[in-house]
């Protein structure tokens, strides 16, 4: 089994693409910075329904020890630092996955 | 690309294991019922964190018109009809993710 971190972000009213664009950079770098990764993605929600949350980041690692290797990283807290001033609101949970390949 | 659904859940306080057990019955028969689901998986939140949501679905489809067919599929519907009296809350967002190969 694998481990999926999966966390959902409401940016507050007001947040630019800017701001947005900066969250994704601040992100995008982790991938490289963090071999415990075994698949990352995020993006904005696509809008085909209403009511979605803004954001989601989902990370795949190996189990709870890779997790916290990831929640911990100076680079991930450096995002973090990005993302918590636009957060209206951030639901999260971790879930078992079945074996999953690097990609 | 390819199209993630996620839906987070928070059970209503006294919801019961055999009731979450349910949930995974119904869920578990879509992807046999539903060939547009690339990769599907489903569980409890594992604990690790506080604050987390209780129950993740992750539906990973082709595009837009696969996640219309899973949305609007009866066996989808059925287990809707399980899990919303138990929901105290729910988070949604659909995004874009890599092409992904079918487990």
């Amino acid at each position: 089994m694998a481990l999926r971190h999966i966390a959902l972000f409401r940016w507050r009213e007001g947040t630019t693409a800017e701001q947005i664009s900066r969250v994704g950079e601040a992100l995008g770098v982790l991938p490289e910075a963090i071999p415990e990764l075994i698949d990352y993605s995020f993006g904005p929600d696509e809008g085909l329904s209403e009511g979605n949350f803004d954001f989601a980041v989902v990370a795949d690692v190996a189990d709870a020890a890779g997790y916290a290797v990831y929640r911990d990283h100076p680079d991930h807290q450096a995002a973090l630092a990005v993302v918590r001033p636009l957060l209206a609101e951030r639901s999260a949970l971790q879930l078992e996955i079945p074996d999953i390949d690097r990609r």
